[in-house]
């Protein structure tokens, strides 16, 4: 009992420091740690089960639009990201590039070695993104506007050598979905990459219970090969922005740049068009810096691997099977309703450890169930949102966890929109702008001239970024705040992780 | 029209050249084919929906025993694999080595180069198996027997360094999954791998149909770092064994190797045992040359990404609409009862063309509608398995569609469970071997005297490998085939991809 409870309790406060906060949670609520190999996490079974939830769903999402899975390989030859001349500088730079094909054991008896006579013709680079394998591939795919168009998605891992790393948020390797689609015009690939920006969207907040803005990124923070980047953008609840998933526009450049041409209907051979979009296990951060607080991980019902928890309280044997009868079955009764549940039966821990252990887990909801309990017909149910408790009749308990469930999914989304909406500030002088970031943080709308020279000595002086161009937003004359040129549209700028 | 026909009609036959039948089967069904990185696949849409069939199935299995999934990272630092000393022998060989973590524009400008600045302290070992870096981290995660057992499953892609490849049988890169599990007792390690052992054979036989034996490796062909391989082998329709499966008893080697011990109930302190076991996208492999012919693809029901396709037959447009519309009712029918099934009302292809392509591509059960079936209230209904057709009353086609998905399963099975029964030959001399190897192939049972020079010889005289001792062989006197010493058991024998 004594261990967790007092972890529970040394759990650092948000207000103290956020960013240990975080830290902490992530390790303590099992959700993930750091492996012995640099910037690469090992995600333990809760945090997976929780990236499981999330990919079943974007998995059903994906399609019902239509969208097949495929697998792409690993590797990527080097000469591969020269061909796109704005991805190889975004992407090919910081990589882990394979170099050799074989050890052996070193002659002087100290061990292994590289075998320098299976040095690799040309390197290899781990993917950190596959655009350029993958129309490599869709030159053989597509001939007629028969093939077209193509909608895959590939699951995989992915590597992006990081100097700095943080459990999900930015790791050297981590799991993630990339979509990449070949159209016949246009405006379809446009129409794609919205409809997946809002896939995301939608995902995002009927799902994760997490509040986005739709935008379009600026030119400089653009994926590197796109023409357009769709993105969501999430507020954490220290006032920094999270980038939560991007869909690009990408024109004819990787069509061009691996010859992929497809007849038309009318007989006439043009360039296919592109989109690529792609979340990753970073939403997990999202979904911990969102919702969580100082008793530890707080999450929504529809992504909780377990929504229910039943604990049983006794004295002695008989109270024991007594109450873990009925508790199984309460256990049948939810699961008719299709609620997950666990019945934690184990009598190594009390009680008390149990109720700080699905607390720091974030449990949605918490029954226990005791003698006197079966003797009133009640239960004590607890829910993990407002960390308040009611006492429910036996007879309902399923339809009634049903309802808390729909009601605990509501109120994250709203208490973080609410958060949000509290946190987007009109500013209309950069003097104004730097206060309002320091004192408060947040979403700042101001009006931008456009150019990248501004946007970069706004990142520079503090370290503010365009988040994005809203999609809603709506015309209106103003000028920049830090050029005092005109504008007519507000911009959406925040720190960001 | 004409393309796919031909195709179908050029497809080698399993009689001229096995090998190539299966090569061009692979491409032509669209499952997979040579991306530009040697030795690495793309796993194209179809094959891909047949590996998530199987994950599905699988993953549902583990989870039922327990098992929950995790994941950890692709790299591993090379010392790592020094630490148990037969493991490093058989795994840290032929691998991909990461070495630098950098490129860089050339000075010169003829393109991106490596970064002698950047290299690794220590190499990196893109996982081939992932025994060691997870019992590193077993280490963090086990200190006592409230701990255990620990059982783990990780859906991975690993890299093993492959000069000849072949589609899904031996590629450098490939799927799988590999369970790492941990125990209090050598017992409860024991049972756990031949339990998974039976769960490989139960998903093999019941959902690929696929019969397989289920046995033990000789010491030589064990997994290395194993002290027991459990396996279970098929037989392909060109006689050849297939290895579908392994699970591995490791004792306390790992353990020992990275310093994993706990404390016992009793207090004392002991190493843990440990089991892994994995199958992966190499049943693909095995499925095809189980089930498929010289028409193409045959794919059983419980694993067909479609279980059963439509295909509507006319002249006109007031034709093709009046069949899609009866087609659209029989479609909803059929998913009530949860199968598979697609409507193919493409006007792009003539219904000949679409025959072969769902008959290339193992279709269980084909059915097609035309305007003469919605008068005389019937339709035609194919089956792949059997290449018949049969008329079946229209209002019973739902029933009658599950009952033939239900017995196409079964005599997938039992067509290939009558092949390899006439295809297992009792031996008793080394002539006879030799012979029956050559003329008949097939698994040969014979008496074997127990050592691995005898077993080597004979790998050498005859390619055969001992493929396992049976779980269900009996005890019975006899005289190795070979060396004419004493055995008290036959062992299978054959030649295996």
């Amino acid at each position: 009992m004594p261990i967790l409870q007092a972890m529970g309790k040394n759990l650092t406060t948000r207000t103290e420091d956020y960013s240990k906060w975080y830290n902490e949670l992530v390790v303590k609520a099992d959700l993930a740690e750091n492996s012995g190999v640099r910037g690469c996490m090992v995600i333990k079974p809760y945090g997976y089960a929780i990236w499981e939830k999330m990919q079943a769903e974007l998995d059903r999402m994906f399609k019902e639009t239509g969208h097949q899975n495929a697998y792409f390989p690993l590797f990527i030859p080097k000469s591969y990201f020269s061909k796109e001349a704005s991805h190889v500088d975004g992407f090919a730079k910081e990589c882990a590039v394979v170099t050799h094909y074989r050890l052996k054991n070193a002659e002087d008896g100290s061990g292994i070695i590289v075998d320098p006579d299976a040095k690799l013709e040309e390197e290899l680079i781990v993917r950190p993104t596959s655009e350029t394998i993958i129309w490599d591939t869709y030159r053989k795919w597509i001939q007629s506007y028969r093939d077209l168009p193509l909608l895959i998605n590939q699951w995989a891992n992915v590597v992006r050598w990081e100097m700095r790393t943080r459990l999900f948020l930015r790791t050297s390797e981590f799991l993630w979905q990339e979509g990449h689609t070949a159209h016949a015009t246009k405006q379809e690939a446009l129409e794609e990459a919205e409809q997946m920006m809002n896939i995301y969207a939608d995902f995002a907040e009927n799902f994760m219970a997490i509040p986005v803005i739709k935008g379009t990124k600026t030119e400089s923070e653009r994926f590197a090969g796109a023409l357009e980047t769709y993105c969501i953008e999430a507020l954490m609840q220290d006032g920094k922005a999270l980038q939560a998933g991007t869909s690009h526009f990408l024109g004819q450049n990787f069509a061009k740049a691996f010859d992929v041409k497809f007849t038309a209907q009318d007989g006439k051979l043009d360039y296919v068009w592109a989109t690529s979009w792609g979340v990753s296990t970073r939403l997990i951060g999202a979904l911990i810096m969102t919702h969580s607080d100082d008793k530890g991980l707080v999450i929504p019902p529809n992504l909780a691997p377990d929504q229910v928890v039943i604990i049983p309280i006794y004295r002695d044997v008989e109270q024991y099977n007594a109450v873990c009868d009925e508790a199984e079955i309460i256990v049948k009764e939810l699961r008719t309703k299709g609620i997950r549940v666990k019945l934690d039966k184990r009598d190594t821990q009390k009680p008390g450890w149990k109720f700080n252990e699905y607390e720091l887990k974030g449990v949605p909801v918490r029954i226990a169930i005791g003698p006197k309990d079966i003797e009133s017909k009640t239960l004590e149910v607890a829910r993990r949102d407002m960390l308040t408790k009611e006492i429910i009749s036996r007879d309902t308990i399923a339809e009634k966890v049903e309802l808390l469930l729909a009601e605990i999914q509501k109120n994250l989304y709203q208490k973080a929109l609410n958060y949000r909406k509290t946190h987007i500030t009109d500013v209309n002088t950069f003097e104004e702008f730097k206060e309002i970031l320091e004192s408060k943080g947040g979403f700042i709308r101001a009006h931008w001239d456009g150019t990248t020279e501004t946007e970069e000595q706004i990142k520079n002086l503090t370290k503010a970024t365009i988040r994005c161009i809203p999609m809603d937003g709506k015309q209106e004359s103003g000028i920049c705040i830090f050029s005092g040129k005109p504008s007519n549209k507000r911009v959406l700028f925040a720190k960001a992780y």
